[in-house]
């Protein structure tokens, strides 16, 4: 098995190595009748690669998507949704000893391992491009909730030791510096700290934020495919993803319930809470309140130092890597965050379609 | 949909009320050939009611699981081995206003927004007792992986301020303390701090850390059935936690690449990590290293202080619950860490055979 | 993977042994709401066992069905619903060299050949009684699509040379002779057959029909999962069939395509065929007209006659097999056909609400 | 739901219209070390146009098939290999009154009941273009059940009354003339069968053989997933077939269990049937024997007499369909029956590799 679809009714499977010939995917049960074209998903796909030229892989790719099927004057047909997006620099390149070589941090010695060899090409299947098809199916996905009134946004919200202050947070910002943080002066700082980390060839963990309004109580199933189950496997499946926290995460370890419960009570004839420590699950079902997601991501291990490592006939080896990488992973992954959230609630919000008689 | 399965090729379905006839689960796919009986699964079983009575719920059921299909002359036969475990403790009980009102902290609103009604005895199919189905089906998987070498240990490494000193880590003392906790010292602590919180009519949340050992490289799926994407579903899916962490977790965010990064090298001939800051999974698959996972418990949300809440006609009410109820909740929810690890290893350990041509 | 649940959302799986403690099945994703109680569902179970005491096995089981989750208050409540039929009439057997020795036309040789050893007591997983799970599953399935205005019945069409006259098809007659056919002077003539058969110590083939009516158009799923495909999978998953047809079946090879298709026509402003060759399936989506199906069951191949055959060890022996065994399968597996359509069909209708985007 | 992937560990995924951008499938979950490039797939594609100019559609498409990713230096890398036919032949063109009016014998009402409109271009997703995605797909299988020594083939047994004669079985013919029949003198009397009903307008059914062998005893599980369930789901998920039918298929219903049991013997140290009955398939696992299948296609609802039907806004209007269809499908449905068995076995084998412990 090699494990590239997920979803239940809304499924989507991706495709293509970092140097084939393209990556894409295949949406399968997207319901008909959602508007649709390249331009939308093509405004998700250039997220992947923010404005910030000093700090993100200079790799010129277009990275444009092409619709092959399931859209039909304008609108989803309800048929498979095929989506591609070439590869268009690829060069004959020396990939010199990453043919051989294990890369510490990333995934070559497993592949081999699993497999008995690998496509070492770029990372092959491995490599964060992977990624653009699940952003272009996630696209497909979010178009879905926002015509049923769910909205998810996303954002950088710690790089390394600077985080971002709730105080300062501004919506407009996130488009608005090179890594998607919510806050100038945050934004200024982490700016500083990667260009001292180049110099050092070295790299930093970051953190993505990632928050749904508009949802409806009810979602998600009570067992195995709980709301935050499935987020858990969505957001854990993209590379560098190391943990996953839904509402207070890791901080409820020190809370007390009689803080941690968030009271009911009636507004507008509506039932809703004062406070969101659940993240809005309970039980694994959407309680109303919006869903808040962060995931932390280990720092790019793709760093410019001589490291000690091991090849495939079993010698130890120096390794240095050159090439171009990002020392953050954060700023071009939190749209991938809000993708796979956004595949996620669509699967999971069809489903709850079958849970009762009438 | 209910989601009631987890897992591929190695499936189990659980079913099951707190308050109904009984509870129990259908593991379909188990490999034939496996020594079975139903002592073995007790033991797992027994583990969710650790001996410390002063803290956990001291309902007497038995929770006596019976083999009901599967296992013939001793071994599994590779056809579904249904369990079962009878509710003996039920008895006609006055839920009082808990059909109606809605509990902080619980699934309650969601199932009726949900399903429209819910059976609200004892919380439903939302209760902890529903995890029963699953140890006794993750207690199968784990026979299954120990005759492959691999073993998985649990325990409660932080039960609200109070966490185990690793320095003082002695397997022996899991089994020793009424708190599942490595460390007797901390277990000392821990029991002073939650007399307090139960005078107080509190209660507090915790942390358990599970390690998977023996565990071979080239297990997990490239895509989305990373082992860690799996293990984020598998561990999420329990009621309560809101963070699941992978090897460093959310200190990645903090680190560098040339910390995080674990070198390889070469020991006995075989390719080994210097460290283990990935928790034994890169790129989502096995690495060969110790599989680390770390999940936060929230506290638990009945406690017996008078609550604010909502009921089902809309109006805002008083709520006092009454009962037994733990004041935390990792002790008895280590077990069911670690089952739900052994469901979702065992399941990508199989599939890894079908990856390869020969 | 063993393979024992069927469905997407509306999920059946089933368990248990001829000789074993029971069987029983668990329906997870049945909607919310219907009505349901172990009488009803017993009403299927019983037909499994038709009035015949010449012709039909007479081992005293009383096949009582037990739910023992997901039922409150007489209503489903959308979580699963566990079902357990108990083996009552077990009782400590000489299998003398059924354990060894491979039945000809039965499954013996292939458990062996996939795992190694079998559990031989009464065929164990591959019994008939296996059906037992799924025609107290299919119960439940039927009950939400009456609910739905959908009706399915089944009878037997032929058994050996005898075929009903759809001249004298009478709906009554079906739970009237102990054949399920609805023509009494077929029955009167297949009593005579099978008395001659068993004489000779021999058994014979048979035929069953199975009708939907009140299906919308619609429903079935365009490519893998067309509805025919679904019922395709689902009635040849009863063991012993060995052809299914949909519409005209094998007819169409002989026909020509202007006698073929079915005259589409408004009647009382609703799009009707004049005809319906095409069993109510079209492109594998309901059409709205009635779907027919038929399944053709080969003989019973436990027969009393010396066979021919090989054990374990690899030798050529001769085999008599013992005890009773009704010399057609049709009559008791008409209902098997009966509540897997209605699986397959609940499934698919429920799936059909997350088609569109409204 | 689309139901657009097929399989559970070795799984194919199609998409694409008759008249969109392409046809394409990603197939997930091919074990890595294959040998596979484009020219192999071409063979299997190229078979769904047999050389019979003046029998079927002349549209001059190369369907020319690329291999966008999980192929690496000639051989399968273990991740999805994504497969795609670009639609080189479209012209803006005028659909007329298809837009808008049913087509008797066709899907056009399925889809519109199904999601309120539909791509009407040459049949849109239901076109037998559909199969191109499902024949590259399946040629991947093909290739790993070569390296396991198990050999597909296919013919066309009948076409409306010419049926082949066993006696003169040839398998060179099968490629040698436009109906892919295995008997030269059927093939001639279908050409002039076929001439006659062209000038009549109208079509006819035709029936396919699919046999199988050199498979090995212990593939399939033994209830819903067997063998035979399985198949049973993938050629019926073929457009157009109204009949599956194993070993002796419906001749079952007037045999005799004398007759239809196949006896075991032991030839050359291995467990051998005398007969082959049961078409290589008992209680839904392969027996060792070859595996015999037969599908039954009905007439090519495209004809050129003008018919009744009704329209999108119901009413009852003549139908004249024009254009270019073949009379018969079956001939170019051959290679489609053998590539759906290919993927449907790929994926049991590989999924028999998970049921025994060691």
């Amino acid at each position: 098995m090699a494990g590239s679809g997920i979803g239940t009714v809304f499924r989507a499977t991706t495709w293509g190595e970092s140097h084939g010939a393209g990556l894409g995917a295949v949406v399968d049960g997207c319901p008909a009748g959602i508007p649709m074209d390249e331009e939308y998903i093509q405004t998700f796909l250039d997220r992947r690669k923010p404005g910030g030229r000093a700090f993100s892989t200079p790799r010129k790719e277009d990275d444009r998507v092409r619709i092959l099927s399931g859209v039909f004057e304008g609108k989803t047909t309800g048929t498979p949704i095929s989506l591609m997006i070439e590869n268009t620099s690829q060069r004959s390149q020396d990939y010199g000893n990453l043919a051989t070589t294990y890369r510490p941090g990333h995934a070559d010695f497993g592949f081999d391992a699993k497999y008995g060899f690998r496509d070492y090409r770029g990372g092959g299947r491995s490599s964060g491009r992977e990624t653009a098809g699940r952003v272009a199916a996630g696209a497909i996905a979010a178009k879905f909730l926002e015509m049923q009134g769910i909205h998810i946004s996303s954002w950088v919200s710690a790089i390394g030791p600077v985080k971002c202050d709730p105080e300062r947070f501004d919506t407009d910002e996130i488009m608005n510096n090179a890594f998607c943080m919510p806050d100038a002066a945050a934004a200024a700082e982490a700016e500083i700290y990667l260009r001292k980390l180049m110099e050092e060839k070295d790299s930093t963990g970051s953190e993505v934020t990632c928050v749904v309004t508009g949802m409806p109580a009810g979602v998600g199933e009570p067992v195995f495919d709980k709301l935050d189950a499935r987020l858990g496997q969505a957001i854990f499946s993209i590379g560098a993803v190391k943990a996953v926290e839904i509402g207070d995460g890791t901080g409820v370890v020190k809370a007390r319930g009689s803080e941690n419960n968030d009271p009911f009570r009636i507004q507008n004839g509506r039932v809703v809470k004062s406070s969101n420590h659940s993240g809005g699950i309970l039980g694994g079902i959407s309680d109303g309140g919006d869903i808040l997601i962060r995931a932390s991501f280990k720092p790019t291990p793709s760093i410019f130092r001589e490291q000690q490592t091991v090849n495939k006939d079993g010698e130890e080896v120096e390794l240095s890597i050159k090439g171009r990488h990002d020392p953050v992973i954060g700023p071009r992954a939190a749209v991938v965050v809000e993708t796979m959230t956004a595949l996620t609630i669509a699967d999971l919000l069809l489903l709850q379609r079958t849970n009762r008689w009438e």
